[in-house]
């Protein structure tokens, strides 16, 4: 049995309770819409079932258009660089600043045991791109068998992998489509797959085998990720024929996974201009039939490497109003290198910010109460209040004290007049407080 | 005489002939905009005239909602904070990374010195908020007279000074408005006015002396930026009566305004739910019958301190695209303290990000075609032109150095083979190389 399996004959899971409770939702609805195919809890049974006595082991998410947005953070060595240890540190660190996802994309060394490790340490479902596997213990992606896919899959499933990416919608008809593109196939799978079906000269096997992954799937309930194998790595790319000519054919491939009874997420772009969003969004609504679209960014402009988590967290906020269920994440070192802890944290943060400002903007149960609660704070100077409310409490508390001290000195005790101000306008000219004086003066 | 009455009078000046080549524009369409009060170019004539035989000195920009977005860098010292020299290295630091024009805020100490050193060092335009001197040379703004006030302008005008906030629209009325306010007023410079308007029981001072402030800024040809003293300061306080009320008065000054023959910006907010940014643009537009809108942020997200950069860029892209002039940037400082160097680096950046994406989205002349040119320098694997058309050359660079160092050590000379993928994938996963070897499967 399934999620959608349950849902579809009205039952309402644990899971489906446990989500309906975290988005102040009634279980009812959250089971109407996995049966509509429009929510997922990536849950895989074997990380289920590794729960522990302390509550520990992973805690169901649902991922939906009707829910809060959630927001994924990619991890993963390479083959050139980090190691397991420092990824499952980067992973804590993720869970810790808000990730409510983690794919572990993992190219290097050792990626079975680091898989195992962080599947056995955190609380948040964790996705994956078994084709990975698959290379690592290949010289090349062209001498892979059909079966050695399946075969990694299977394994991984078994290993407790919540969801996996599978670029099954790649078709050679649109392989051609790319060659009026600047930037080609910028998915790394699909690039890969690509490659292997222009060698072979046949269609995509993960096409031809979508009937027994699907099987794998369902015994594990292992959420499918459609893959955008030809997603636009730029601009100039995005809304062409090729990226519409795969998203047709992951709608679907979505239909034909749920008459298996799996779970289904679609990915998508990568690199998108602002106005383009909307369409997108309501495009992918429309030809994958409402299951839920989970987005790269996108990135709105193409000038600015060292800062994509910023590009991509405009982009990522106008996809989320516009009906996204997911954002992967992007972090500063975005076609640059592989992230450290510090790129990690900044990326989370950018797309809790997206999300969440998504989330307000569509009204989503209480969630402007935090902002409007920081606000209040802000107003009483209460700076132990702020920082506890905010995104990323040691940062608002490290520029606060930074700001202190230079504003007042060092005291001991610290005068209590400093926490009146900070020191961007010091303390004759804090509007907050000449607020409170002239609110005073119409009192009298 | 002003830009916008020899516009009225049908002559095309040489700044209007500069802003029209800027911009791929014919000056005939840069003169009807400024006739129509769409479009201002802030050029005082005496920081006009202080141009330098080898270049130097004001190069005139055109703020319009027909026109690219610019972006404004908020400088100066605070009465706790900083000094001159750190403040003027500051604002070199904005310009160097593409601040069209910057705001000396100073409340410190020798705030003329140091703006006369900031308009004597930039070549972009310079405003200010003249009533913080006034502040200076009181102990409190409720001993002002409405004089200090005017001889404040009259000086800084004759200083060269190309544009100035004065929060003229705030009114009395509008006061018992923000009672229902979680934040009150957070204008520094409208909550000063209120003090003195509720301790005097008087009128905005600036509203009454409107048409002598008028005739100063005319004779200088000072560009009007009519404050918003009643911007919302948290999500909360968005498009409430009170900004709203004051959003009607301000459009009823930048007709009294045109009427004496001046430039008029009007400001905007603040903090606005990310739903609400297209209905105040448009709100603005009618109100104020088009004159250009400059707006700080908006800040779509109240939980962030430390990344209000972030939160407002999204808010700021929004705003452009749906015809905001001019985005006056925030810094990761915001709401904690006054930025420094760095802080001002990624707070012109994250805004050079939120104008551009606008302005491809906006379809604006020969915007995108340097993001195409990047993409296509990042498909060849060309670094250095990567870098150098990058918003911030050398983060991008830094980054690439630091993520190269990892993926292929320190070998000398460097290794040409690692130019062909960075420490994210390494050789094996890169994207890029696998399109490029498909590619070349498929010519055979």
């Amino acid at each position: 049995m399934t999620q959608y399996l349950e849902a579809k004959r009205g039952n309402i899971t644990p899971e489906m309770q446990t989500v309906a409770e975290a988005e102040f939702l009634e279980p009812e609805f959250i089971r109407r819409e996995i049966a509509a195919g429009r929510l997922v809890i990536p849950a895989n049974k074997n990380h289920l079932n590794s729960r522990k006595p302390d509550g520990g082991g992973l805690k169901p998410c649902g991922i939906g258009s009707a829910l809060r947005t959630k927001i994924n953070a990619n991890l993963g060595n390479s083959g050139v660089a980090s190691n397991a240890d420092d990824e499952v540190d980067k992973v804590q660190y993720a869970v810790k600043y808000g990730a409510d996802t983690v794919m572990d994309l993992s190219t290097g060394s050792e990626i079975d045991i680091l898989r195992r490790n962080i599947i056995g340490s955190v609380s948040v479902p964790v996705g994956t791109v078994p084709l990975y596997q698959v290379c690592e213990e290949l010289d090349d992606i062209v001498d892979m068998k059909p079966q050695d896919f399946l075969d990694a899959v299977a394994h991984q499933a078994e290993q407790g992998v919540d969801y996996m990416t599978i670029h099954a919608g790649l078709l050679q008809e649109h392989i051609p489509l790319t060659d009026s593109r600047l930037a080609g196939i910028v998915s790394r799978g699909g690039s890969l797959t690509a490659k292997w079906m222009v060698a072979h000269k046949q269609e995509n096997p993960f096409y031809s085998h979508f009937d027994e992954l699907c099987e794998i799937m369902r015994e594990y309930d292992v959420t499918w990720s459609i893959g955008d194998g030809l997603r636009p790595g730029c601009l100039h790319d995005a809304s062409d024929a090729a990226q519409f000519g795969e998203l047709s054919v992951m709608g679907q491939l979505a239909k034909r996974a749920w008459e298996f009874g799996c779970q289904v997420m679609i990915e998508g772009p990568g690199h998108v201009p602002l106005d383009q969003i909307e369409m997108n969004m309501k495009r992918q609504q429309t030809e994958c039939f409402g299951a839920p679209f989970y987005v790269l960014g996108p990135v709105v402009c193409d000038i600015a490497p060292g800062y994509d988590h910023i590009t991509s967290a405009i982009g990522a906020t106008l996809a989320a109003y516009y009906g996204a269920a997911m954002l992967c994440y992007v972090t500063p070192k975005e076609h640059l290198g592989l992230p450290d802890r510090e790129d990690v944290r900044n990326g989370v943060i950018a797309y809790k910010i997206a999300a969440h400002a998504a989330d307000v903007a569509l009204k989503r149960p209480h969630c402007r109460e935090r902002d409007d609660e920081l606000s209040r704070a802000r107003f009483a100077f209460d700076w132990e209040k702020q920082f506890a409310l905010s995104l990323d409490p040691e940062r608002a508390r490290e520029y606060y004290n930074r700001s202190r001290l230079t504003a007042c000195g060092e005291t001991s005790p610290p005068a209590a007049h400093c926490d009146r101000y900070c020191s961007k306008c010091g303390p004759q000219y804090c509007a907050l407080t000449t607020t409170q004086e002239l609110q005073e003066l119409r009192r009298q």
